[in-house]
């Protein structure tokens, strides 16, 4: 009992060393490193040599998995956390043989993956993109109605446009990538022109969608930029409060009846006083 | 009378109740399906049956709306609620039969419109096309600047380019469509090379449109952000002291005269009082 | 004397005539038309009245400058409005006869510019170019460190590419106008492939001036974003204020300051009396 | 001893009059013409003239340096100071011969950054310079998180697209590069159409890049946006108390507490005058 306590203090005093820690990012480098250098032309010795270092990499990330599980006083909250659900999902994909030409594919990506290791193991990475995350709900009811503008104008589109252009307007989906494509302005005025000659007015279909979808982004980016400003304005506020012991307006209000109290006291003392000096 | 109240009473019950909500939510999503299913090549059986459900839907929405109708406590009411109207609109014009070519066009544009109704159905969305619908008036001043820009820069693109080409610069409306083009930089240096061979000093034109307009479109949306930014920040401040009972400036000058109040009334009693005494 | 008075007083009263604006504003709209009008090809009889409707709209002009011109009291401050200066200007430089085929070019666009009468007549388009005039100067450094990096970019853009494309680098002007077309994303990369063929490093040249003035473009932006706001919040907190009485705490500080006041007064009344009540 | 001083004094005034300052500036401005100028086709005494007058600029920014040099009482804080570091770089690197046509390239890019010096001479847009500067570490670890999703899309395009298109995918820089190109929207479709004929899900790598590429772009801004106003805005509302003598809440609370102190004070004098009053 002693001794895997002991085991599991050694191991987390590893995992918090910093040295440890470096090691780790400089290993994940070096994977994120082979996996570029695998897309040029090599040498016939470098060729021989990556898949190697590829399993090399894969045992790393397994010592180093397990030194982290050991090192976790508390075995069950290690999978509360994300980050070593979705490194524990790395390791063990890696470790799946892939041989086969079909599997070889998603080898490569999962080997891909490995850099976004680089993200769980930098704590102000894994901060930046939980804050990317959390504003992501917030966004849901605009990206609904950015669905629905979409879907809409892809059925119109390809009932109409169809006929014109099987390939930009052939079923609703590749209407519905058409239309991003026109979002983004991207040769919109080639798609529109060709549909213009058979119907004159499409222009209409066409500026009243760049305008809807320019509308409704442009809100949902003020929408993010006054939430983000609302909370960052009040954080600010009450730690500045809290931190340099500014009073607020609260404070004054106590103090004022504070005050008043003090006043009501002194005159019915000062009465007092003043009915015994007549009394006596 | 009491038949026709209890009648009422239940249609609204209907109305109101969260598993019909979802019901009517399932039927849009479904009709939207149908009406995506459509733009694809689709075997004979699916062909055949899909007007039937096309007509389903439609007297689907009808009984819909007539529970929604007859379950309105004040009837005119009902149709002073814009959504509503939307609503028996999509409905009615369903109803009209459009086997005839021409319509069928229409009828197509109907029923795409349908996907709308679920932008009447969830409140969040109501919402959200509301506040969309109020951020436009104080546009309106922008928009005429901008049309005016685009007015005087097409009238002076059509008068002088015309002839070197007539499908972008033919006349003035055509014109302005290039100059929108221009506005979202698409394609624009072809435009302006071409135009640069006869008039060498024609990208004066172009920079200064795209300066203007960049210009002036900046402008409109920090518009909207600082009004929209004022109005949140106002409207959070307000309940913010409501709900926390935080008080304002306005309830510390009351509490202070209060207090003012207190000390002269003190002073005029603590006179009378050490008058009286004196006087006895 | 008195004559010239009562005249000049009635032009006022025509002038500032909410129906005699709508008509003005209603003539600039027809002039506008007409120019519209000609860009389209038209029927014979048209093209025989439209000269004449152009005379007819000068004439009006003339006439509505004159009464705007005999309706101010004091004629020196008419041309200190530079809206006064520019109608003005407009008006006499469309009376000059333009039949020479070389200035018919220069009576066009005169023309075209008499739509810009619109701003000059209604007031809140005024009020929003003398904004977005006024938020030009604060840009002033802005812009000129964007030349800056445009001439730098420029000049060693023209030195190493002028032999691989002529057209796109042969001069630095030219340059300058290709480098715009960078920065406006559009077809940028064209640019770029050709030549990367000949200097396959010239990628960097290319990024690095998109990073640079996309930098310094969002840095104007939000520049300009954070000053309208400052300027909008302190003048809008200044108005709230002083329209609905709320108080500053300023004010607060001059309440308090009196209470201190009455309490020292009162002390030493009350000293003073009891002093007295003593002394007798 | 002496002598030297009075030199060091002598070109310190000369250093900061503004006649010199204004000299120095349009010597740059001259050199930026003459380097503008060369990119046009000269007639041959221009060309015989141009490095002459190159020479006359370097002589002259030379003498200008000195100056500056020698007019700064400490020797050691000239070389700490960046902008005359960059000035001292210029104008070392200008003295070098470079008759060799290899380094006649770096030779002419050096001529080109003189123009910078216009930065290091106009205090207004050192500051800027200064501010963007000044921004860049708090973008690091958005930057950092940017470069990996391009990594990350980079190793996937380039392992699964590179037999498609060996110009766009053939190694992971050529990809990053395609990637960057993509992010811009330029001809984006082009790439993505080309991939979707072997890979017709690739358009789900194309959206997702852009999206994540967007979002975090968009967060960056607002990142940058949000720190600024919060900076500006507790520095203008800092000053604004200190300036114009208004009073904040801790002022208040102060005067509120010397009032408390009096109305106590106040009260053991009154009870004390009374006691008096009645014992005697």
């Amino acid at each position: 009992m002693l001794d895997i306590n002991s085991i599991e203090t050694a191991f987390a005093r590893i995992r918090h060393n910093k040295v440890f820690e470096l090691f780790v990012i400089s290993i994940i480098l070096f994977s994120a490193l082979v996996i570029g250098v695998k897309t040029y032309d090599l040498p016939q010795w470098l060729i021989t040599i990556l898949p190697w270092l590829d399993h090399g990499v894969t045992l790393f990330f397994l010592i180093e998995l397990s030194i982290r599980f050991i090192g976790e006083p508390e075995k069950r909250k290690f999978f509360r956390n994300p980050w070593n659900l979705f490194d524990t999902l790395i390791v063990v994909v890696s470790l799946i043989p892939v041989e086969d030409s079909e599997l070889a594919l998603i080898g490569r990506l999962i080997r891909i993956f490995r850099v976004l290791r680089m993200v769980s193991m930098i704590p102000e990475l894994r901060l930046l993109l939980n804050s990317l995350i959390r504003a992501l709900p917030q966004l849901g009811y605009v990206v609904l109605l950015m669905f629905i503008i979409f879907y809409i104008y892809a059925a119109a589109g390809s009932s109409f446009f169809a006929p014109i252009n099987e390939k930009l307007w052939g079923d609703i989906s590749i209407a519905m990538l058409t239309l991003f494509r026109v979002m983004t302005f991207e040769d919109w005025t080639d798609v529109m022109y060709e549909t213009m000659e058979i119907h004159p007015f499409s222009w209409l279909f066409y500026l009243s969608f760049i305008f809807l979808t320019t509308f409704a982004f442009l809100n949902m980016v003020i929408g993010i930029v006054v939430n983000v400003m609302e909370n960052e304005h009040s954080a600010a506020e009450k730690q500045k409060n809290l931190e340099q012991g500014i009073p607020t307006i609260s404070d004054l209000q106590r103090e004022i009846r504070e005050l008043k109290q003090l006043i009501v006291e002194n005159r019915s003392s000062s009465e007092t006083t003043v009915i015994n000096s007549r009394v006596k």
